[in-house]
């Protein structure tokens, strides 16, 4: 057994019990991620800081302290969360100039508080625009399932570390589905926090009216567990002897909730492998109803004009002085995206309510809506384009395109990971009402334990 | 003495003793209305539901009931509140065929429980887009002071009602200062409430970003008693036998807000006769501190932005399908404002939560920020410029250009009238901190009471 077949949980208590001492999970990580150097999924790897954070932790545990809830578990951020003392570089080569960052973004200082190591920043598609993590600068990441293929983004780094048993957990951010398709194509749990529910301070913005920031696990209760640790309501004072148990972990076992899936747009832009995917989970689950959102396609539309203006907005200063120096795959896009009409604009963003109105009764008949994250399986690295609806489709703009409406909608989302024929993974969308992150978590974990989710067949042996 | 000299508490008690019927103040109202026809403020007479309200009243006063604080107040509201049975015109051609409103707008239901009288619907620049109530379909509102002068707009007509004494309070809607404008060039105290405090549900919306709905009146006390029954927070039921004094007209008299000049660019871009003003209000009020706004500018250049994207994308589908039915003196603007770049919008939304950051922290040491409303008093009907700063400006546009910062923050603002050497009046924007309306009113109050505001020695004389 090796650290990646521990719970957070498990882990957290073989240190505290002193059976394993955080340098040696920090040496051990710091190993595996040399010797899986072929994922690319690391930018920036940051030993010194990892080593001197499990060398406190240590002395902590040996002095006989209580050590906090994530003591020496290893984990990495998307290379757009500020990291004390590092460049941030949002996947691009533009920002490498840059100064420091002077302090740790809000929810990196959170995750060491709570005891966390930091390995380091990992790779993603520039500027958090796409869905591949093909990235001209630092090169493509590789899914730990198959190294042909693409790790999704934009959070591939993130998904890869994670799904190669490298890392506990990690941070990603999620515009579009930056967090979902990166987990569906790497077979692991992500959760999309309800917008504007985590602070995005001290990550790099892209699209300020739809960039979320949340957590990747291989396991759910992990995934409950940082998330537990990261929002805050729940008072989850890491330094306090007596905490109470968990809400959000000790009401992952709750049943009852009340699913349906998405038809419509949901089920006719995917391919057979997600189809059955859908269908595995609803027999799991014994779900009868079927609902739709009439105006998902719309939805898909105003989130691509509300990225394409925002993105535009930002980088139009650099794309005026400097534009040689962008992502070649986003530059026109973000020069296009500056110069759209404003009509547009606002028009998406007056539909973006309409939107939000129509849906959000559907959330008095059913806590969780269930879709597919992506219209298929991991595509092969290069791959331009994929099949689905008989259409061919680009792959860096298309992966997203089950995700894309439901962030619009702003409402959480838990990726779970199950398996197609082909043995490779794919992910299934758990939506709730805003704010019910725990029903999402919940449908998740019901799943998990019916053993129908890819994660634990595949832990850590892909690319053995 | 005419009802028009009976503050609103005056006349409401006199109705409710008998001294006079709600039936007699309602025709006198009507037949005012008549004899001042070429001020061209109405343009639309709700004579039947007038008298209709208007006899509900005396029922109710001759079967002992205690009537609510505003029964029997003759008003009038700009023709963008919904009037049921009536349509809402907006001040466009475009919108006369359109079906009748179903219902009163919020602010006019509230109005009318509270005992209000409508006589109808004022004039006003079309779509609100404008500082000067020059209506090609409707005709150009005059000014009561001068006839040969406009009323300032695009609340127009519902600043010339009030002025010319033939209401004694009305609705307008202030977006770049629509409030604000008419107020300062017809004399009476106008008031801007905090972005959001009073629903704008039943209004024909402008600019989302920036509407505002707000009364006009010739005294403060009427104003802020009207503004009592239009918010929502003091719980002012109209029907409630013995309900407290009201909060905002019982602390009205309370001193000891300490105010400073705003100078820089409002100081800049006004003529002698605000400065005048200015120094009157100054010596009046013992102020000795002068601040400035550094960005003002680029505030009203992101004011202008917003408006022309917002108002582009609202008669888009219009401006598609019946060009020719527009105003022609905003169809251009509307349709430039409509291709303005999305980025451009973004950034000006950006740069307003930016100023609000440097701005709020004035508040820390002043609660009243004094400024002019308007660069120089009324034009003449037709004048294409005005010459403010050694610069000939356009006048429809850039009589707005001191309130348009300040409405870009959101900040309440009371408009109070003083009176130019020429016999004009020209007013001053007292500004205070976000949901302090009451600080503006307090200060207003306080130039009442030291007899240099213009209202009283003007009221109902000037058409005459």
């Amino acid at each position: 057994m090796t650290i990646s077949d521990f719970s957070v949980q498990a882990l957290q208590q073989a240190i505290q019990r002193g059976d394993i001492s955080a340098r040696e999970v920090a040496q051990q990580t710091l190993q595996g991620i040399e010797q899986q150097a072929a994922l690319n999924a690391w930018t920036e790897i940051t030993a010194e800081r990892m080593l001197r954070e499990a060398d406190a932790l240590d002395s902590r545990q040996r002095r006989g302290e209580r050590l906090p809830s994530l003591a020496g578990i290893p984990y990495a951020v998307k290379n757009l969360f500020d990291v004390a003392g590092h460049t941030t570089l949002a996947g691009a080569a533009l920002f490498q100039d840059r100064p420091a960052a002077e302090q740790d973004a809000w929810a990196v200082s959170r995750l060491s508080r709570a005891g966390a190591l930091l390995s380091g920043m990992v790779n993603m598609d520039a500027y958090a625009y796409g869905f591949t993590t093909e990235n001209t600068h630092f090169g493509a990441t590789r899914n730990p399932h198959d190294l042909t293929r693409v790790a999704g983004g934009s959070s591939g780094g993130s998904a890869a570390a994670v799904a190669a048993g490298l890392a506990h957990f990690s941070l990603g951010t999620d515009t579009n589905g930056s967090i979902r398709v990166p987990a569906s194509l790497c077979g692991i749990f992500g959760l999309k926090p309800t917008f504007g529910r985590l602070s995005r301070s001290g990550s790099h913005p892209f699209v300020a009216s739809l960039d979320h920031i949340g957590p990747f696990a291989r396991r759910v209760d992990d995934l409950a567990l940082v998330y537990d640790v990261l929002q805050g309501q729940d008072k989850h004072d890491a330094f306090q002897a007596n905490r109470p148990a968990d809400p959000t972990l000790a009401g992952l076992a709750e049943t009852g909730q009340r699913c349906a899936l998405l038809g419509g747009f949901f089920s006719a832009w995917c391919d057979d492998d997600a189809r059955h995917a859908l269908a595995q989970a609803a027999r799991a689950l014994n779900i009868q109803d079927e609902v739709t959102l009439p105006e998902a396609e719309l939805a898909r539309s105003a989130a691509f004009i509300l990225t394409a203006s925002e993105g535009g907005n930002h980088y139009l200063p650099a794309l005026r002085s400097a534009p040689e120096r962008f992502e070649p795959a986003s530059r026109e896009r973000l020069l296009a995206g500056a110069m759209l009409p404003a009509a547009w604009y606002v028009q998406a963003q007056r539909f973006r309510r309409h939107f939000q109105q129509q849906v959000l009764p559907l959330f008095e008949q059913f806590d969780v809506l269930i879709a597919p994250a992506t219209p298929c399986a991991a595509p092969l690295i290069g791959q331009d384009t994929i099949h689905i609806n008989g259409t061919d489709l680009p792959s860096r703009a298309s992966m997203g395109m089950l995700t894309q409406p439901i962030s619009f909608l702003g409402l959480p989302v838990c990726s779970v990971p199950l398996m197609t024929a082909g043995g490779l993974p794919i992910g299934l969308q758990l939506i709730a009402a805003p704010f019910n992150e725990a029903a999402a978590l919940r449908v998740a974990f019901a799943l998990e334990q019916q053993g129908i989710t890819c994660v634990d067949k595949q832990n850590g042996k892909q690319s053995n």
